[in-house]
């Protein structure tokens, strides 16, 4: 029942013209976090995932509350919890704060897949349940036991 | 009451392992579109907004939905609709489509500020009226006269 | 024995927190040039080059000088020419202006391979001629008969 | 006489659809390197750079040698060594290996000027000698007492 918490430092090329975080480096920011949440609090590295296993975990909705600015030099705290897990499916809410300052929300749905490479005419996205031994540890990561329901995009 | 209409084409790095589309790079796509709205929608191109009225526009509240998967190769056909215009802040939906197959909505609220750079110690997020001129012409880019209600994330 | 010529506006996300373009952006320009370039001017789009004909093309070699920089607003005039062709290798400069003043000259060596996904075990690296009807048609962008001796990065 | 370590993991946002890194992320991940060696090898990370001190350092040329490829799950050891310090000028080789095989090697020459933000009308690029402290670290890290002529691009 614990968070899998992790940093970034921000950097140089984070930054737009104001200085700040560019909005779409936050996004490429959740999707390193979760990566190395698959790593270091599933024991599934990315690699292991996509070569060994054959899948893939592509995301289906992405929402984002950007709350407070954060800008070169600062240090961002996240925290990812497990909002929901379901057989092929599951959501994730990341918390990024400088200090005691809330930077941004984000909740993310992603669905297990057969792997597949689109530019080689094969099938990226065909869903598939999640392995066992993921769903179990994902579940200890788990933050309150009625989160909020999950909110799936039509596969299409 | 019209749509903005846009077009990009799917680069070789827009493309992930999967050979489709990498999620965070249809933020960066949304970004453009907006830009682009304003240069040739609003008429007030970004370099106008920025230096000459002292403006920005940070995002504070994102969502995307992606429906399905954009490769090398396809065109996504954006149209960008105006969903709400409040005082200072206002709500775009964007919706991508590799011919009639959705790829993705978005959906975005922006909050008009003073511009002031972060990294020079300057407030960059103090909110601001969106100008007159700027506030009509969006007008003429809504969609619905019942738009979903806006969901501005708290400053901080 | 004529350049390909095409443009790129200058975006809020290719700026840093100088209000300039951040130099890799302009290397992500350089492979959108080549890209666009195989489309219109040679006459294989990248999906083609990597899906029909199974192939690809890394880079081995980048020099980039960075004369002067361009911002927001600003649009690139970019020309490409053709330095080299050699068997299984070629070699581009590509020039950006702003108006009449040089911002960015590149020159990038290519080499063709067997295209393969190296994250499904495959090879990805194994050099091959370049096809005849590519090659016959990159001559005709040659600007010089007698180019700068191509630079080829040992292949490992 | 030594070179700065460090290491990045290769992750999924670095690889394109040949599974491998895309090469413009390795020119991030030269930018990374130098600004962490700002900050742990020359104690002046970043943001004292720009806003205490009130400098920028533009890369003026890059060279880059892709030697081999780096995949997903592999982590790259970067060495960096100082080429040369002149006046207002200095230039670094990076070297980026997995293992024993040198994937990269890369050679930047970067200048110091008075920041600011071209963005706002400031001029960006007005070039000033590097500060003696920051001078006195670097030449701890020059690797070759006869090392290759630094090429400075004309500033424009």
């Amino acid at each position: 029942m614990s968070a899998f918490e992790t940093q970034v430092p921000v950097l140089f090329r984070h930054c737009d013209v104001a200085g700040i975080v560019f909005y779409p480096r936050y996004v490429e920011m959740v999707n390193d976090i979760i990566e190395r949440w698959f790593e270091q609090g599933l024991r599934c590295p990315f690699i292991d995932l996509h070569m060994e296993r054959g899948l893939g975990i592509p995301t289906v909705r992405l929402e984002v509350d950007y709350r407070a600015p954060s800008s070169l030099g600062d240090v961002l705290d996240f925290s990812l919890t497990v909002r929901e897990v379901r057989t092929r499916a599951f959501s994730v809410k990341i918390i990024g704060k400088v200090g005691e300052t809330v930077c941004i929300v984000s909740r993310s749905t992603l669905v297990f897949v057969q792997s597949g490479n689109a530019f080689k005419g094969e099938d990226a996205m065909k869903s598939t349940p999640i392995p066992d031994d993921i769903r179990a540890l994902m579940e200890t990561f788990t933050e309150d036991p009625s989160p909020d329901r999950i909110q799936i995009a039509e596969a299409s």
